[in-house]
């Protein structure tokens, strides 16, 4: 046991990064490792299976319980975010610094592209056994496991809306959930409450493109599976732009709708209750300087 | 980050409103919209996927989070009723103040219009991709989407029954959540126990006419469906006016049965508890005087 | 607002029951009513859309949220015990007395029979719209809303068995979870412990017979079945008696189980370190008495 | 109820256990069994019903709140790892002895295969009665209700690496949640948190070869099946042997990667924030000594 203590001491020591950004980004590209792995895994699975192993249901718990499981791994050190969209709309209402933005963008892309190469790698006799597995023409329902394509019926107009909505509706939630001035959860609960956002986005926003809302969580998986065998037919069509894109503008929205109904008359409520405490301190503050001037008087006579 | 900041603050001092009530019902208006766009959202991704991506236990639970993410928006700030019933419910047991209830009504039926209209754009091509999605005779699948249309099998009678005994239980469920005498659950779980009261309710209520048991949550989305092109036939057989009266009647019941079951005795036990407490100290205070009376006396006697 | 209080307050001093006992047994009696109500509600849905509107996993999500909101309409007064098999294992281990299991029954009975009551009436209009409705014949789908009759497959050997089985697992998670010494869950939790215990039951125990493991919640709908048309057949075969009976001895093993295996070494535990602390107490006594004598001595001595 | 009570305590100290480690491993058996009775069950019922009591995600719900389930009844006492991989994993990290691991094995195998015996005997008309039951020929699907098999497209290889995947993201996510120093729920909700870690992995890995990632819930099963009638069937083509050492070998990795990305960096600024308080702690006290050194000198120049 002691020899065990050792070794371990020193590997912890070998290994331990002190540089606070990197520590976070990588924290970051675990958790959203994590969110992806077990999201494409559950489309892998429905595919792959033909529907005996899964069905659209499941992808949405796979994505909510993965969503909960990749924050609470890095949540504490990086604050979970595990989507570039979360990241922005912190930035723009000030609580992360700007410079964390891209960092994160990238790490968190990086992890998305690893959790999908793991899943590649655990059903690559499936995909080989899948009929026209490689095969990449139109929606191809493998090259759907790792990105997200639009249903035939959707125009590139209605996607982009779609995205944006998307996006917009998680930003709300999240933000509710985060709001220092309106903290409605006990602490500990935010990464199953964001969980239950994601579970919700997908059982009823999912039907169009399959709710990406994530520009990370599609990004990578797309790079990977164009390396894996799918090719550049994966970028056709410039839909890849809308999954990559459209969430900063539903962040946008979502944060506005957010802050204009709720968020601004919150914290406006705490500005005015401080200001009216400081207030009362001043005019508190004066009084007794006032009355010291005067005890002093009044001293001074009683001299 | 400076500039910023100033900015946000000066965004933050234009919005924010300081009427309480008014921000109460902005705030009601937002978790309803959540509420009615996951919700309706999941019964269009049933309904327009043909049910490949979609199925009711889907509807059950996408209703029953959105309730929760919906109460986790506003219940801070206006309590997180989400729906008249529940207003209603809180004022007839002296909870809240009667001039809420149109107020919230009004609101939460707008949020309701909103919610509806935002999936209404969301799933605009599927809508038109849709075999015969305009077209409202009898019971068109695509209007359901929006408001509740009883089955065929229902009769206007066991309808009106089928509302308000779904009212009455969500009533007696959320009565006994928020009962400041019998309060079972952590603080801060009261937003997820609602949405599974709300998720029970679909799971065994939802077959007669699809548990509205909520009257913004039909009335808001019917009207708008109303505007988007499915006409006034949508008003047709006055079904519309079931969910818009029934669940006050179920209100009222649902208060009854839980009040003179529980309540009541819970309150009483506090009551008696107090009035108990008041009655020793009285005792106490008495046999205090008299003591010191007493003591006094003695007093007396010992000059 | 004031006249509402005032009759508020009457109304409350009128319905006030002071019997505790009494107050207890209504309490259980609506929670097993909302048990029963959601529960075979789910079943009701199920059967009467032909599978449209529900699926065997949507009647064991219902039976277990059904749990934990009539356990948390009725915890706090009663415990929220629901099953006379909870009240028994309750009653055995001393925590209970002996003279509440009846009482309770014959309420939970009633609870059941009601609630069973309510969704006959709410799917009044499905049932006659259902082919075969009121027709009894040996295992009736419709009878099947109600009470439980056993799969074609069953024996009444395993029949029983399989009541003995699922009962006794449900004591033994019952007692973890409320075990004093053994306390593994934050308080106020254990109504959703309790209600993920039955979701469990129903989705690995649910195929023989429907896993009553409630004689009440079996008794209760049976009884009302049979008054309500589907006549005495509801009791041939004498299955009735395998759920009222087998529960009670399922209760038996599952409290011998657990107490073995895990209950009699924490309260041994924690019964040794008592004795150990009172032991320790003693001795240190002892100590501090002979110091005294001690120090007397050495009083005595400097006079 | 003093009868009661004396006869209680005399069951109590003859069936009280108190060697420690096997009050454990006793703790941990009934955990395991309790897994494996409740996931087991849910397989045997989707099997035996042919997809009418069940389907893929209520086996993976079962296996979920079965291991939430499991870990409460034995948390408190053994720390509820049900599955020796865990135990491995705390072993390797130091935080368990290393002589708890076969003790925990073995007994962890035991729980396992009474969990499959008593969904055997509890099925068994089922069984009887479901075509070819005791048919043990290639993948007989009454064989994989107790133990895994592979599914038909896969390879040895490929199987190897989807029990170490699988095992790897279980271990990683059960090391994020009861890290001492990255602890991100509260206190008492570990147990459902892997509930919901068991749940992610089968509904994203679990198509392969069934998601043992626990070679004691393979083992004791397949060993129980071997007995109960399928013969040596159960162990041909040495598959047996992947579920019951790629865990361990997942676990490695598993372990690897969470103390790389996240483990090691907030372990380390926990050691480096303690070593800073010891500088400071060592300066102040220096300090000290000289201010007292100082004000001595002063003092002495003083007199």
């Amino acid at each position: 046991m002691g020899v065990q203590k050792v070794y371990l001491e020193k590997l912890a020591c070998f290994f331990q990064i002190r540089h606070l950004l990197l520590r976070q980004a990588l924290a970051e590209c675990l958790g959203t490792l994590i969110l992806v792995m077990f999201g494409t895994g559950a489309v892998a699975q429905l595919v792959l299976s033909g529907g005996t192993h899964g069905m659209f249901l499941t992808v949405n718990f796979a994505f909510g319980f993965a969503a909960t499981l990749g924050i609470l791994v890095c949540g504490q050190i990086s604050g979970g975010h595990l989507n570039p969209a979360v990241t922005f709309a912190l930035c723009l209402l000030g609580r992360e610094r700007w410079r964390k933005f891209p960092m994160f963008f990238l790490f968190q892309t990086i992890g998305a592209f690893f959790g999908a190469a793991i899943i590649f790698g655990m059903y690559y006799d499936a995909l080989w056994d899948f009929p026209g597995c490689f095969n990449m023409t139109g929606n191809s329902p493998t090259a759907g496991i790792f990105a997200t394509y639009p249903g035939k019926h959707l125009t590139i107009v209605n996607g982009f809306f779609d995205q944006v909505i998307g996006t917009a509706a998680l930003i709300v939630c999240i933000l509710a959930i985060v709001d220092p001035y309106n903290n409605p959860i006990p602490q500990g609960l935010e990464a199953f409450t964001v969980g239950f956002v994601v579970l919700a986005i997908g059982l009823s926003m999912g039907f169009n493109s399959g709710y990406a809302v994530n520009p990370a969580r599609d990004l990578g998986p797309r790079v990977f599976s164009a390396m894996a065998g799918w090719g550049v037919d994966v970028f056709t069509n410039g839909w890849f732009l809308v999954p990559t894109f459209a969430p900063f503008i539903g962040t946008l929205i979502g944060v506005m709708v957010y802050q204009v109904m709720v968020g601004f008359h919150v914290e406006g409520e705490v500005r005015d209750r401080k200001a009216a405490q400081q207030e009362n301190e001043r005019v508190r503050l004066t009084n007794v300087t006032t009355n010291n001037d005067h005890s002093k008087e009044s001293n001074k006579e009683l001299h």
